[in-house]
């Protein structure tokens, strides 16, 4: 079984037990309040994932044949955590517009925005910082890439909604003269292949290998400037990609056109965690994380063979309101999502075509269903899509005793992981801002700068002369 | 107004922002793996305190008046964070016994379990241990001092419902002889004042300092041995008792008393954040967390004072599945619980006799109701208490935005903060049982020890020469 061995390829003997793990500890400058200065920089960003996502990973990988509960890729590399709250006029909720903004510019704003502060103005980010201190960029993310993580590293909107005036920027906005990000991997062919403008050919024409496939990526020639989208809009779900591992493989695809003797920053999000939350779709949710863990499991190997990087991870919020457990049962059973064969929502749109409904989702669930189960399914072949989704989702949280709360955000502080070079400066509670501010000190202390650095965030400057920022927000 | 005043107190300017704390690596032995060995331990419990509910705090104690969300008194000791899973057999979701067995004794357990094993085993306490090196040990709880956590420290039973053999082996279980906590605080008299046996009489009689009434308790001579027992069973709720400070008080009290050369281990429970969870009721919750606050905060006191001290606080599990924010909103709203007169259920039981139902409500709530809520609570003065409470609950959890899945517990893993002398040793991700271990291998390193220490957890040797393991739990 395909999903079974993608999910035991992370199982590890290890006990989450006798002793605390402290990688950043074990990195921290002696003496010295300077945070240690990293050659590269991966920022990750696991979009919705709250500390209830974490812990229901650890529970779902875990081997039931021994008595403890394995440790996951992600415990022994926490540091902190993190408040998320946006700019005042929004909340104490965040969405992920205002955190991202948070998280790349250091400066809090409202929802919706996307690299601009609370009066619409635009904000330089750590990937333009990094630009113009001579290093190599890009960004690898499970959504298209001008929603609003990557978006609020590369461009700037007043609203995360204006998808192709982002894709535009992608192209128009420019650092000292220079594209903003070296490769971009994700979604999007949508917004970049118009009819009014085709942004991949502009970005073609301009020097950039073009791929839109996961193969014709892995022919690009290493270092290059490369723009891969493989879908429409965001990419498939982690369990009906053809690639289940496709955030690690993009995120080793990025490295390797990154890596250049002057350094790199490369941000990585692992988008849908949150869009699987959104859908309160616990399934999704935790084979999203376990791309995620692929990807982390991917990064930890390369920072052993290149000590000079640094690897930040956290979240942006959490979503869904996820609990592990509900309604007064003190009971988690994830064995009842370790065996699908495709997505929640493939399942369920997949089912009405089924001859035998129910003994179709037995088999896609990979587990046995009683006959009353069966024929709750049977009864829903005539539902259309959203009903029978809804009715797969409730039945796999009363299976597995899923809580959710929302179909939304919720405020509750991120945890945030880092190791490498540096990873001490992030231990602790801090505020999402700060991990911003910690990266704008280490590129300004980094040694390849071409222009005077400082350490705090700064309004962007427009540096294309083709743009008006007075007049459109796609050249900021 | 008093609750206003008691929630301003810890109000502070400071900004959860431009740095992340690092309490626990300041502290950190330089190049030495073992960790500082700190003369006193205080471990401080708060019952079912999940992220959220620290987060939730945060935004509760937040001044509207500044831009930012000022840090609470918690934000500069985070140093990791657990997990709290119990034994196999009860799966992923722990209860407090299991989770205190795991806290006190370093391990797991069934749900259920006060300070014995998977086969009902007795197991050794950190408390004991410390006793048995001759310091002084002490417990400081918000429940009856025979509940879960406080038990699991002292006593040994395989059932957490058995209150009143759990009062009788805090007489009668002795390690090397002695008692094993020389200052008891917290409530149940009904346990402990019984007509088949007077432990209270007991204590007394065998040199205990005995108090029933918070002023009583200031007038026992320092350093004395002390039972203090306030209530019943549980203390009142914090809103509704006589010293809404009542948990920091009675710490700071037993403090007084523990004081000595050879150092004190000090067990300190916020017990009814659990309680309040329980019942979903966010502004009894934000209460306690309030009255914990308090507590960190002279403990933090303290150990400027002392720096010889290490105070760890952790949750043993997260209650309700409480979220900050619902329902699709994205929206969280403590001012609507931040200036109640009486606790929710007071008020609930308490608008059967007014005349005005809606506005008894909105003077204790401590805001306008519109009329359409007025008359909601109008109509219910006929209704039941619980009906009346219930409905309470659900307004206030409407206006805050306030989300719960479950009256029981959830799995997610817990913060741990850490500050004074050794606190680096627990920094990062751990186990739970990783707490007791650590503090078995500073007591195992302290000066003080009056027989060989081991550094692991052992099992419980009954030292009463009275007692029969085999045929009786109370002596264990």
């Amino acid at each position: 079984m395909i999903r079974r061995s993608f999910l035991l390829a992370l199982t590890s003997a290890a006990m989450l037990g006798g002793c605390a793990y402290t990688a950043a500890n074990a990195d921290q400058p002696n003496g010295d309040s300077a945070p240690q200065v990293p050659k590269n920089i991966i920022m990750v960003v696991a979009d919705g994932m709250g500390p209830a996502f974490t812990t229901a990973y650890r529970n779902y990988q875990d081997d039931p044949d021994t008595p403890q509960v394995e440790s996951s890729v992600l415990d022994d590399i926490l540091v902190g955590a993190a408040s998320t709250y946006p700019a005042q006029e929004s909340g104490f909720v965040t969405d992920s517009a205002a955190a991202a903004t948070a998280l790349a510019t250091g400066i809090k704003s409202y929802n919706g925005a996307i690299g601009v502060d609370s009066d619409k103005q635009p904000l330089e980010s750590v990937m333009h910082r990094a630009k113009a201190q001579g290093m190599r960029t890009g960004l690898a993310v499970t959504s298209q890439i001008v929603h609003a993580t990557p978006a609020s590293y590369v461009a700037h909107n007043e609203s995360r909604h204006n998808y192709d005036e982002l894709a535009e920027s992608f192209f128009d906005f420019r650092v000292n003269g220079e594209f903003v990000a070296d490769v971009m991997l994700g979604g999007g062919t949508q917004f970049f292949e118009r009819k009014d403008r085709d942004l991949v050919a502009e970005f073609i024409d301009n020097g950039y290998e073009y791929a839109d496939t996961y193969n014709r990526l892995a022919a690009v020639p290493t270092g290059s400037q490369v723009l891969g989208l493989f879908a429409p809009v965001g990419l498939p779900p982690a369990l009906d990609d053809t690639r289940q591992n496709r955030l690690s493989y993009l995120t080793e695809q990025a490295v390797k056109h990154l890596e250049n003797d002057k350094g790199f920053f490369l941000l990585v999000e692992a988008s849908q965690v949150d869009w699987a939350a959104h859908a309160n779709d616990i399934a999704a949710a935790m084979a999203e994380m376990h791309d995620l863990a692929l990807t982390m499991a991917y990064l930890k190997d390369y920072v052993k063979q290149h000590p000079d990087t640094l690897v930040i991870l956290t979240a942006d919020h959490s979503t869904g309101g996820l609990t592990i457990g509900a309604d007064g049962d003190y009971r988690w059973s994830p064995e009842y999502i370790q065996n699908l064969k495709a997505s929640t929502r493939a399942i369920a749109a997949n089912m009405g075509e089924a001859d035998k409904p129910g003994e179709f989702i037995a088999s896609q669930l990979g587990f046995e269903l009683n006959d009353e189960e069966k024929r709750h399914f049977d009864d829903l072949k005539k539902a259309n899509k959203v009903e029978r989704y809804t009715a797969l989702k409730a039945f796999i949280d009363g299976k597995t005793n899923t809580g959710w709360t929302t179909s939304g955000h919720t405020g509750v502080d991120v945890e945030v992981f880092a190791f490498g070079a540096g990873a001490a400066a992030l231990a602790g509670k801090m505020d999402n801002t700060h991990i911003a501010h910690t990266i704008f000190s280490m590129l300004a202390r980094g040694g390849s700068q071409q222009q005077p650095a400082s350490e705090k965030p700064v309004k962007a400057t427009n540096s294309n002369p083709n743009c008006d920022y007075k007049s459109d927000w796609r050249c900021q």
